[in-house]
């Protein structure tokens, strides 16, 4: 059977010929095929770039005559011939969108078995045995005899409310009550009873707490599916746009509750939105299971998150003890059970080690695998199920556009990709939204840091070749600069131009990741040959290019299939956990047996940092393949 | 040395010849002495009269001469000089009397150690080691690893309330910090945290509710002190006299609601008092031991209680689920436990299982003892530590004074005790408060119906001898009845009459103790001669004179020594239980071991209620003093 490989996240699957690329898309879980016309070929939104291979079309309308100069096809019009390389169209701002239904960027393997789910509390139908004079056995007595039989003498919790309804519900139907579940601390704990056979669960939230923002899936636990999703800034970025500046702003008490509030405003927002789109009520929603970084946590349960920030980064909770949505104020059942991943420290928080769930590296003893969650601080683990080693480093927000002259999101007008012609007279670019560029974003300027050193443009150590011969090469006030696009054709009549400053600045968070992954491999006597797979997580990998990243030495020089794009491993790891009580096992494991390794104590950190800060490298040895590309200056 | 035995508890204690009495009564724990004056011999509050013996007074006051004749000394002025029998004064509507500081009815051997109190929760100071960057565990685990180093690997939980102090407790005084612990389903939580060692635990509530009147009491966790006492009317009995008028009365949910608003709107007062009089925050409560009946505590926590009085007269909960302050709606700590004492079932509830801590029935595995609990309903249990047997009879409220023509509470003008002279036509009699009576109580009954018993008023079917001839004896409307006080000398101008209608109803309610007595004892192959102790529980329980509840047959024809008057040992219970972890151990074991034995389904009850329904029964046999008395014609 043929082989279609999808790009970026380089997800591969098997059908048989004939099969639709959108068909086979959905098979190989791949989160941004979207079918809003229903598969008819009348809107164009499924647009797909054949890379390599050839592809059949169903028919020939005009939209295809249009695209075919660019070898782009319609997923849902186009069936596969033979082995297949395509690459899906990014879509932009993906952290607003909203989805009606979700594709998960990660292997169905890590996914829960939807016909045997376990989340955190189950339903169990029994028949209590009518009350009676001889046994004169409470109703809670014999409902509890009915639930420990199997389980042995564990003990049994429950709440007042679901007391006040047992006698009519034990009653109704000659005993049959279905009870909700908690297997909580070696116990049980009811958090719900009725009479008869109700073999529905309600629905979870999964939800991952970013420091910019936040994602919530709406999910049946019946079946597992996601009933909706939203995606939305998170509030607190009033109050300062990243951790450090939220943890100074919190150093009050009243300002610390004004943090909660603004991330529970976000939240409680976004959860009526869903509950009242899938027509759930909000009773209904009995379970929770959040990923988040450290400070997020902190922030979220109102615990003061300065000791983060102050030596030695301890925090008050790693793992958080169970909790009830009445204790951290979400607008739910108030007596519905709130999870938090583990964390392992003040900087590798939960949402790390709920994306591990992700990824092979709690199951398989026999490679060595490397998750790397790339934002304003880089995430780094490395190991497998037999052990795991974790290290952060802070990057800083250049990939994000901050700090950058003409950086910007990944929005509307933001230049995503783009080629300099040989003579680096000519600048061809791709536009978000396909109107006049207003600035660069993260995979734009990876994708201008590798062209730049291609074309001769800057040297190795990211400065402006003067010999060059360019009418794009300015002099500015202080510092040197490379003409992207000029003032008549951006959005706001000036110049788009790349400084020696912002070169600079993004070599230095390249060098500070490469250097984290570097050190963590010495520190465990690894090689990069060693990696069997490396997992990018996050919403700004999604973006970046895995050849350009190599190109400038931001990722290691390793087969292009190594790398592996799982999305927002967090919000999917946090999925994964509500359904799937092996997993959250797994998770409450895991945060146990990883060692957290401070970066900032090594002094072998700056050296490794310092080698890194050269494009790719100073070690060519390092980068084989981007030797012989710039040799021929070819990008691939 | 002397004895000095105290009646009516019966209780004794040995003390060097010249101890003053009201010393010794104190050393014997006996409740009913008050010194308000503080001893100085001059408000007369602690009169006691000299039964037997001789006692020595420490001089001559004008109040000595006027009190000699009525054998009445002042404890306070009183030495002992050799073995002594003194009888306390009744204590008048002692559910109203506010108590400063409470003397225990029971033997000491039943009260927890003060040394040694281990209460729901406990507290201890432990040394977190502090945050370091080669550890990187959080506040929350080295905290846990600290409290369960010696526990093993036990779940631990806590409140967000807590977490949120932690990160400043910690680092407050090197790590040492106290926290206050529960030890809850095999498990730890954390109540409070502080820094440094606090030793102090705060208070306690231990609470009786009845159906007419609650009692609490305010402890000191750390001395076991009763800091207030306080005794109400249970404002539910604006809404229903007794148990089966209130479940009637909560047949709708808003009427549910309504009495336990009622209930709670009595505990919190009275709490607020207390605390506001031993200047205790409420927040500073942190645990609350309850013991009720059932139909009380359904009616505490909301549930219906509509199934306790149909067939097969099956609770909701007989064992309640440890709750928070919170859940139950008292206004302390919110996070404070709230244990109630395990039921038996409908009509043996936590009233009844906390009371047996206050005998021997758990420790003692070589006697058998009998617990009765008179009041409207009578409670009784045989066994010991090996075995326990309990049943319910519904004893009707005839001795509290309801459906008796003249009859009225233990309250101002109430005849508590007469004698009838040979004739039949004089009555003497002593009345609460010493004005005319207005009525008769209970122990004026029992005392009466003795009486009309022995001049031969009465035959011993409880029929008026209409041989003999008194003025008293009168021919009323449709029956006859017997003067005790004519119009002239009585408040309302009335004649005080008792009816063969009420003496009928009198001998009812004795005989359906005296045969739930009987019928239990049989049911287990015992003898009245095998019980080594009758316990003797509940407000009403005070006021019987032993010698004349044997008489009519109410109590059986034991020893007088065999008989001990407990107290409110609900009350007294959840004190015990309150304080020691193991006799709440003992408790939770109890409910399961006891057999309830359900009398109105067993054929033999008819035939052992019918024998009762004489003076004082149809079997002779069975009351051997008592045919001497009547020979006699003496009281004792």
């Amino acid at each position: 059977m043929p082989t279609v490989t999808f790009l970026p996240a380089n997800t591969t699957v098997e059908v048989p010929a004939g099969t639709l690329i959108s068909e086979a898309a959905i098979r190989a879980g791949i989160e941004d095929l979207h079918l809003p016309c229903g598969g008819k070929g009348t809107c164009g939104q499924c647009l797909v770039q054949v890379v390599q291979g050839d592809a059949d079309p169903l028919g020939h309308t005009r939209l295809d005559e249009a695209l075919a100069g660019g070898g782009l096809v319609m997923a849902c019009q186009t069936k596969v011939r033979d082995d297949l390389t395509v690459r899906m169209r990014q879509t932009h701002d993906a952290a607003m969108r909203v989805v009606g239904d979700t594709h998960f960027l990660v292997s169905q393997d890590f996914l829960p078995d939807r016909d045997n789910l376990s989340p955190m509390f189950g339903t169990e139908t029994v028949t209590v045995t009518p009350p009676s004079i001889e046994e004169h056995y409470s109703d809670w007595q014999r409902l509890v005899r009915e639930l420990t039989r199997e389980r042995g003498d564990v003990p049994v919790r429950t709440h007042l409310s679901v007391l006040r309804k047992l006698a009519d519900a034990v009653r109704a139907r000659d005993g049959l009550v279905t009870v909700l579940l908690q297997e909580d601390d070696g116990g049980l704990k009811i958090l719900d009873v009725q009479a008869g056979h109700m073999p529905m669960l309600g629905v979870g939230l999964a939800i991952d707490i970013g420091t910019t923002t936040i994602a919530v899936q709406l999910v049946s636990l019946h079946d597992g599916r996601v009933l909706a999703i939203r995606t939305a800034y998170n509030a607190q970025m009033r109050r300062g746009a990243d951790i450090i500046s939220r943890i100074d702003y919190a150093r009050t008490p009243e300002r610390l509750a004004e943090l909660r509030d603004l991330v529970l405003e976000t939240l409680n927002e976004m959860v009526a939105d869903m509950l009242s789109h899938a027509g759930v009520p909000s009773d209904g929603v009995h379970t929770v299971f959040i990923a988040a970084n450290t400070t997020m946590v902190h922030l979220l349960l109102g615990l003061p998150p300065r000791h983060i920030r102050e030596t030695p980064y301890v925090p008050t909770v790693n793992t958080v003890p169970t909790l009830t949505a009445a204790d951290i104020g979400l607008t739910i059942n108030p007596q519905a059970i709130v999870a938090c991943a583990p964390g392992v420290g003040s900087y590798v928080g939960g949402d790390i080690t709920a994306g591990l769930l992700c990824t092979e590296m709690l199951t398989n003893h026999d490679d060595v695998f490397l998750f790397l969650d790339i934002g304003t601080n880089g995430e780094i683990v490395v190991g497998n199920a037999d052990w795991l080693v974790t290290c952060a480093c802070s990057a800083g927000p250049a990939f994000e556009g901050s700090g950058i002259k003409c950086g910007m999101r990944a929005t509307e007008g933001a230049i995503e990709y783009l080629e300099i012609s040989e003579d680096a007279q000519a600048v061809r670019y791709d536009v978000i939204g396909e109107g006049k560029p207003a600035g660069i974003c993260g995979s734009g300027l990876i994708c201008l840091l590798g062209e730049l050193l291609l074309r001769g443009v800057v040297d190795q150590s990211g400065r402006f070749n003067t010999d060059l011969h360019s009418d794009r090469l300015v002099q500015l006030e202080s510092t040197r600069g490379f003409v992207l696009e000029w003032g008549a054709h951006t959005q706001d009549g000036t110049d788009l131009v790349i400084t020696e400053a912002d070169i600079e600045n993004l070599m230095r968070t390249k060098a500070a990741i490469y250097a984290a992954c570097a050190l963590i491999l010495a520190n465990v006597g690894l090689e990069w040959s060693s990696i069997a797979r490396v997992y990018i997580a996050g919403g700004f990998g999604r973006y970046i290019q895995v050849e350009d990243a190599v190109l400038i030495g931001l990722l290691p020089d390793l087969p292009y299939a190594t790398f592996t794009y799982i999305g927002n491993s967090a919000l999917t790891g946090a999925y994964i956990a509500l359904l799937s009580s092996e997993r959250r096992r797994d998770l409450a494991a895991l945060a146990a047996r990883m060692t957290y390794i401070d970066l900032s104590s090594d002094p072998r950190y700056m050296d490794s940092y310092l080698g890194a800060l050269f494009l790719p490298h100073t070690d060519m040895a390092q980068f084989p393949s981007v030797e012989a590309r710039m040799r021929s200056g070819s990008r691939r």
